[in-house]
């Protein structure tokens, strides 16, 4: 029995943020497949046991279930000392980018690709909406990494993984990241930590994988 | 010169969480309106000066200069010693709550009143599709509700004035909230705190007040 069980799948970007951040951590985890695309997360006993949110990803840990991959991320950083901060105003750097991940990247991003790749919907018009917000928000994000190594600085955090999350999706999201030199530059340095695998290396659920 | 000045104005909801809680924190604030409708977040001084990510709130106090309403509220918890969490627990259940609003309730919420109240853009399918996500995560936080006398338990914090933000906006959403009577009776328990004030009250910009 693994003393942290991720209850995740491969398409998940919120959950890779959480399976590379205890990978890289070194921890004892194992990932728990859910069902999604069956309406596992949707289901009555999903969101009486594990979550009343109705995400992945999930993260239990002995008696405690965490949500939110912010939250557990917050909680990990201090568990393994890792990819955390050294200062109240580091620590805020980090929730601030996280934040504007969640809403702005990820939250828009996830979306975009579950309909443009997953469910092959076609370019309507929420799809063009979609990957207008995303552009916008990429947009910031590369300009804020022309003189930053990592999010908030000169070292990896949550934050970093909490943004890179839906961009190592690469080929399935209907955008040429190539078109944002320093974000790219910055997915290199990421991958390039000791450990990186990619979600699809980390999770089970994809297509191509075994599911458990 | 107020202690603290909120770049903010009377449409924003993100903005709203914050002036709400400076208000209700009995602070020394004053806003300060932003020109969001002619483009000044997406100014080079804008986001050269103020905000990188081109959004409000942005909160100045000295020489800081604060952004993301879920960070400023985090420091303001902890400047009055008010709204905020005796536990390390009940800080990450204020951050989970937080989370869950600026992707899936503000998150939704703002665009979809921008695109059907302000723009007038009509029953679109993006206005559509980000009707579906607000009602799906209305009826989460109705669920919550339930049993839950404010977000994390029996006392008001932070994640309360998150969640609320663009549903005391009424009649401007196109939602009807009395489908979700947990939600509005919880509403009325934040209206009910001492010095309690409507966004328009609060922030200057809405067409019916003065600017400045």
């Amino acid at each position: 029995m693994a003393e942290y069980v991720l209850h995740c799948m491969a398409q998940s970007g919120h959950s890779y943020k959480v399976a590379l951040m205890l990978e890289l951590c070194g921890a004892d985890w194992k990932p728990k497949w859910v069902d999604f695309f069956n309406g596992e997360t949707r289901s009555d006993a999903f969101r009486t046991d594990l979550n009343e949110m109705g995400e992945v990803p999930v993260l239990v840990h002995g008696d405690t279930i965490m949500t939110q991959s912010a939250v557990i991320m917050d909680v990990l950083s201090e568990s393994f000392g890792k990819f955390g901060w050294d200062s109240d105003a580091e620590r805020r750097e980090i929730l601030r980018w996280t934040i504007f991940d969640n809403q702005k990247v990820s939250g828009m991003i996830g979306p975009l690709r579950f309909m443009r790749t997953l469910m092959k919907t076609g370019e309507t018009d929420v799809v063009k909406w979609l990957d207008g917000r995303c552009k916008a928000a990429l947009a910031i994000v590369d300009k804020h990494f022309a003189d930053h190594e990592f999010a908030i600085g000169g070292k990896p955090t949550s934050a970093d993984f909490s943004l890179c999350s839906y961009l190592f999706y690469e080929g399935e999201l209907g955008i040429d990241l190539d078109a944002y030199p320093n974000l790219t530059g910055w997915l290199a340095r990421v991958k390039s930590l000791p450990g990186w695998k990619h979600p699809y290396d980390l999770m089970p659920g994809h297509p191509l994988s075994d599911k458990d």
